[in-house]
């Protein structure tokens, strides 16, 4: 099975060589994914893969368990398993950190202190007011907010996140929805796949058969993260877009693909339901994301059968990267219900931060 | 495996001998849950099985694909698989309906007007405002309405029904809240098994490692069923209660047990949660339901685990009867959030039936 | 739901009193089954749990996360949770091993020694010719090793263990088979429950939609213990029987029951195979392992539809300690081909060891 | 998610212009993957594809329920759904039948004799001694029985099968022992996926959870038909080989990818393990086979890891194409034991069948 990410042929300023690239917390699945969509990258080379300190001094493929369908490219399995400290990543411009928040919130701002880049999908930093929280089709805009990071922080460098996997494809759909309509709240609940917790990650004892109710920190990084994508920035840091969530999480057996379901009421609710539909199929993300490697194309995909979408069927579409929504419908109560289904390991992690790092580079942030 | 129905030891008036029943529509997924409870059932006895016409002149054990892991009963086995009509029930004072509603609505009429009463599954007479739909601990008073429907109908016995299984847990829960608080509104969507779509039911192909998020006609019975239980008694039959529900209505791969996850607005908010709490807790049926074999002990458990309740570990709580709720905590929004786990194919169906058959044996309709 | 282990009304010489048990690494899967399966066992009375030491000081109730549909009993969660050591243990006549291997080699001898019976699931003494693998139903007749075991060890006690979960059923059939037509060599294939690798055991993100064609150590253990199980007590030990299995084990997404295939080559083959089946259905354990409170009845249950057995709706059978066989049928190189399945927790472990407590109990070994 | 046949760089003579094929049956799980496969094929154009009656007069994209994740190319959503006869393959050189068993034996001799080719997914005919079952990188040279064939039945074409999805891999990998070591006789017992059974196919509520360990029919051809396709061209037909196999053959709940373990007994068993892990990973496809368009490249992959090779990770390797086979140990009865994970729809039928035409092609049958 070839790839999940074509990239797309890009008139963006390339860069004029290969920009040399690591990925912090390389074993894991999401680092995983790093691996995999990063093997061919037209603007990215890895030169430095970190992992924990009992893997140290392994090569790759041995301390990997690797979990993908696609094999694990034979370069990334021939790289040593170097620290995850400044000292491994000399000559690295960029940093993928797919690290524990925990020591995320330490070494990150290490790097971005010495001059590298930090693309995290990691929560630790996601708070700032002065780190965004990119999801470049949504809120490209927001990378005006670096320069206060930088002189606040006396940083060479930065840290950009990406959002937690659930929010990433719903924050897409209510973007679009949220420019044509105007948002005031929305009830969403999720179904979550099982790759989002990591490895081993939930247990087969508690989830084969079953629905777990409940994801540890989930709810909250739902009900806020969207709003600052969408918020505004401004000479105090990024401000919170002015509409609630009110979030349910769970977990489900599937493998990749986040559904979730949402209802929303709107300030100036659609004529009709082909008119919501139609927003959101033609939404197109700022100029300045367009036409990056990792755009997806489409940003978004309706699903018009009353049965999709289906995160077994749907979540690799646009290789991943575009968000699928369906059942678009009047809601009994507030003004529309629909569903979302999006990759939470591509567009939800490892996708969306190599696409927060085009973006970085064609605004000439790295070089 | 023994006993999923250990009936109550019950101080109600007992009939003076069984009651002579029938199960139509018996090789069901329905129908084999109403076979295993009314195995050993103090009040009832089956006498006769229906089925499709390509079955009939088949054994029982024979026609059946059985699929709990209970054992299907010797009795049963042996039973012949009768027509569904009236000529086959001669004898039968009350009818358990597991048939299809198209099916229901032709043979349904035939039986109350002959005197058999039927205690039904179908979906076909819920809309009727003289039809109930019992949940004998939320509603039993609404058999008031009985007295209509023979009159205006004409009919020597009469039709009761039981929601459609998603329903029922969660308008138990609402119900408790709403005579404490004062219900409002609620935003509720469930995760649902896939034995409530019958057999075959759902292809395998479609939902394992999938959630499907449709099921055809639910999302309008949960957005209206529950406020008709939660409704009065009329003399144009029974109103409904005034809230608005929204649903969204999902499939996932669970063998039994729906998973309800709800956002209620409440007219008299509690001080905590865990007055919500207590208030589910100490639920009392009405006093005609609080002592028949099948009245759920207790009605409602709540769970304070964080990850529950789930319905594999949760849906068989009391013999299937007792609806689990948990996760009570603020809304963002509105003001509560809880989880529901109810056994669909007991309490969301043949068990519920059964509870509302004893019902009307015991409010002296059928004798 | 009630009632997984439906005890006997048992003729066998009943102690005078409750006999005090402890149940070791009692917060396990199996560990688990144990107090399931000893919740109002006529002769045990349970006064101890142990557990981890990370987890002592604990309730029982805080300590475990209980995965098993039948409630935690009350008397089960206010326990405290002592350490694995004899000290713990004052008052206790026999033990209940769950143990890891590795600290079941260190602690049961202790116990042993010191006059406490230990009937232990882990495989740490096995491999010991002086030390049985008892499966009642089958060979109850290797307790005469016993003195052996206590005269070359010195101990006041002694220990018996149950086989591995997959062999047990398997070695029901084989003894049945063995008995009547002289067992040569058999093929076995496992296709085995979540719930035999303990909690958190196998990771979601290997077995959801998957099988894993490995479990360490497994074919090793199936391809022996029969064998001894089968085998006879020399003034050496027990002897193994003399034929040869060839085994591939598997991991499959099924929570309980392990399903095993086999290919036998028999020194006599039946006429028929419906002379085979009756062999199966007919066989009775040995007189003294025949009436007691465990004893499976019957032992095996032999299913004729083409499609049975199935580990989710046949693993239950008899409360889950009769073994059932399906599919008999010639075999196109050897002789005859079937398939078993048998509870992997209650047969399989706890039940069986508990069946083996009893077995010691009626023999005047434990008093 | 692009490219599951990523088709080879073919030097063998390729056809002058792309060659008009249908499908047959093409709404169904294997008509869905030959249009997936035949998307952007070299050598063929599909210029009709045929359904059952009550679809016919819909566009394909109407009457198919698509249960791919690659979305229904845009080509073959708009083409007509035509009946399953002659009359409907005007100009058509080759057919891809993914018929009913029932239906191919009376549509696809008539297509024969009219002079159009047809590649089978079917078992009508694999039993007829001058049909060939055909796995080119096993038995390309059985195209020698063609012209027996036409002789005899008077065709004008023919008709050439591929094994049931079960079997092929197997088949690979035991022809690559047979030829170095001889194969006398195989244990062999699968774990198949759903989506070889069709859809709707097998029904969740018995397969979620569980295992089914019977396919009807199944084990019949997978003792056969590895036979014939390792058998050799004789004037009287194809005779079979010369060894003996025992299958079981179970369901599993899998979306993809059938798991086969096998035990062989060999005429000159290998030295060592690795002797026969290098005959395998070495093993080379029969000249005339080698240079197609869907030359499965390798042939053979031999997973060394202790846990591989899985369905889940391992189906989708060489596109579908390539055979993965691990485990391989000495087998304690006979001499060797190993597991086959292959792709059960794309090798083990579509992907087998457009193998199979392009032998024919570039053989210069099909013109």
């Amino acid at each position: 099975m070839s790839a999940h990410s074509p990239f797309n042929p890009s008139s963006a300023p390339q860069p004029q060589r290969a920009i040399p690239v690591a990925i912090l917390g390389a074993t894991g699945t999401v680092g995983q994914r790093f691996i995999s969509l990063l093997d061919g990258h037209p603007w990215f080379r890895v030169v430095a893969l970190t992992g924990s300190a009992r893997r140290q001094g392994m090569r790759y493929g041995e301390a990997v368990h690797w979990l993908l369908p696609s094999p694990l490219p034979a370069w990334a399995a021939e790289m040593p398993l170097l620290p995850t400290q400044p000292e491994s990543l000399r000559g690295v411009a960029l940093a993928f950190s797919a690290l524990p928040s925990d020591v995320a919130r330490d070494v990150e701002p290490q790097l971005a202190a010495r001059g590298i880049w930090v693309c995290s999908n990691a929560s630790a930093f996601r708070r700032e007011p002065d780190v965004p929280i990119l999801l470049p089709e949504v809120n490209a805009q927001q990378v005006a907010v670096l320069p206060q990071q930088q002189a606040r922080r006396g940083w060479k460098a930065g840290i950009v996140t990406n959002s937690n996997c659930t929010s990433s494809g719903l924050t897409v759909a209510l973007k679009a929805l949220h420019d044509a309509f105007g948002l005031k709240a929305a009830f969403v609940v999720s179904m979550q796949a099982i790759s989002g917790a990591g490895y081993p990650g939930v247990a087969s004892l508690d989830i084969v058969g079953n629905v777990i109710p409940y994801i540890g920190g989930e709810e909250g990084k739902v009900e806020w993260e969207p709003r600052k994508m969408l918020g505004s920035v401004t000479s105090e840091g990024i401000a919170l877009a002015d509409f609630q969530i009110s979030a349910h999480t769970n977990r489900v057996p599937v493998v990749d693909g986040h559904t979730v379901v949402a209802s929303v009421a709107l300030a100036r609710p659609p004529q009709s339901v082909e008119e919501a539909i139609q927003v959101l199929e033609r939404y197109q993300p700022p100029a300045i994301a367009r036409d990056l490697p990792s755009t997806p194309r489409p940003v978004i995909v309706v699903r018009r059968e009353p049965d999709r979408p289906q995160p077994r069927l749907d979540a690799f579409t646009g290789g991943g990267m575009t968000t699928v929504v369906g059942r678009v419908r009047p809601d009994t109560i507030w003004d529309l219900k629909f569903v979302v289904v999006s990759h939470n390991t591509v567009r939800g992690a490892a996708g969306g931060a190599v696409y927060n790092a085009e973006l970085l580079v064609s605004q000439g942030w790295v070089s």
